[in-house]
């Protein structure tokens, strides 16, 4: 007689992993290059996105899902009047996005026409962390007045980030924030990390950023021809 | 036969507000009055704790309970440096504070020599918003940086406070910040609510801050004399 094996998943994702695993599959097969945007209030998440639209668009066209608190679309028309295609998700109080509200989005947005998709999460560099999304990159502004301490404080999210924005540079000469103690913080969690510093107001390092998402864009599309 | 009626209970308060009732009437007791202080990450919480402490002291006693996410002691220690007493809760990750976490804390800090308890909550705009802790008042510092728009997004933060902070307006010179359409988004909110425009860097405006803050402990003094 054959000995029955029970049978053991090594691994199991739970819930919001594999509805983040559909997600990728949906945007991967629409060639859709996604970030996942995070940072706290006001630290420039939609002066980013529109400064990243208007850089890359015609050639690029850049879909964006909102991610709320309370259900406002102040963010969401901003998008819409660069005449760019956008989706508002109000969380109802949630402090984070999660896997079912983006599928739920995607299902609003015309994907096919779309190369990029900018995904701003809520306001938060606590809750945000710890659900992935299905986006390619997970990206994080931190920005100048907010202090050159919070990678020692915030750590979860400094971990697992792709990319890192330094936005607010033009403050720089009007705050006191120690670049090489904040870059210490952040090589100390995740050595390496792609770094741009920039300022949405002024526009400098604005280009480098844009360079790179590009790249991104153009690479998963030569990759899937 | 007497009718036997059945007990109806009017409100049941829920086990975090029980506990926070507990704080308040322990904090009461020792003639403490007590500030819950909320803000994003980086608007400057500690440094209007500390701002406070080198102006109201020696008169004053001032004790700090410091919520921070991870392990981190940056905040407590400039409190003790500063001669005051202070008590870091880590939350572990949690992305607010709780009254179960300062009925613990009270118990670590010298209470009969303590004037103020300034308990300094998670950097988040959310989730500290849905949590009493048993303090007399809820503070807010929005910082200029944040940007004019936050009290359309951050509802029901706005809604619960007792005093709002204007903090960082040394830098409105540098900043699109509309101070009416702010000042409009809270009104709508709540209407009349105390707030104080100040600068921990300039220290402009920290002088009526303080002067109010003396009052209200004063005030709490006389009532239990």
């Amino acid at each position: 007689m054959a000995t029955q094996r029970v049978p053991v998943i090594e691994k199991i994702m739970d819930a919001n992993d594999q509805v983040a695993s559909m997600n990728k599959k949906k945007l991967d097969e629409s060639n859709i290059f996604a970030i996942n945007l995070m940072a706290s209030p006001g630290a420039g998440k939609t002066s980013l996105i529109l400064r990243t639209i208007r850089t890359l668009s015609p050639d690029l066209r850049v879909g964006v899902i909102e991610g709320d608190t309370a259900p406002v679309t102040i963010d969401a028309d901003k998008v819409l009047a660069e005449g760019m295609p956008a989706v508002q998700i109000n969380t109802g109080g949630e402090c984070h996005l999660d896997a079912v509200m983006i599928s739920n989005a995607l299902e609003q947005l015309p994907l096919d026409s779309i190369d990029l998709l900018i995904i701003e999460n809520v306001g938060n560099l606590i809750c945000p962390a710890a659900f992935q999304l299905g986006t390619h990159v997970n990206v994080l502004i931190a920005s100048v007045p907010e202090g050159d301490d919070k990678p020692y404080k915030y750590t979860n999210i400094y971990r697992g980030l792709d990319v890192l924005i330094i936005n607010k540079i033009d403050l720089l000469p009007y705050i006191s924030f120690n670049m090489d103690y904040f870059r210490q913080g952040v090589e100390l969690l995740n050595p390496g990390l792609i770094t741009f510093p920039l300022s949405c107001t002024t526009g400098e390092g604005i280009a480098e950023w844009t360079a790179w998402v590009r790249s991104q864009v153009e690479k998963r599309k030569s990759q899937n021809a």
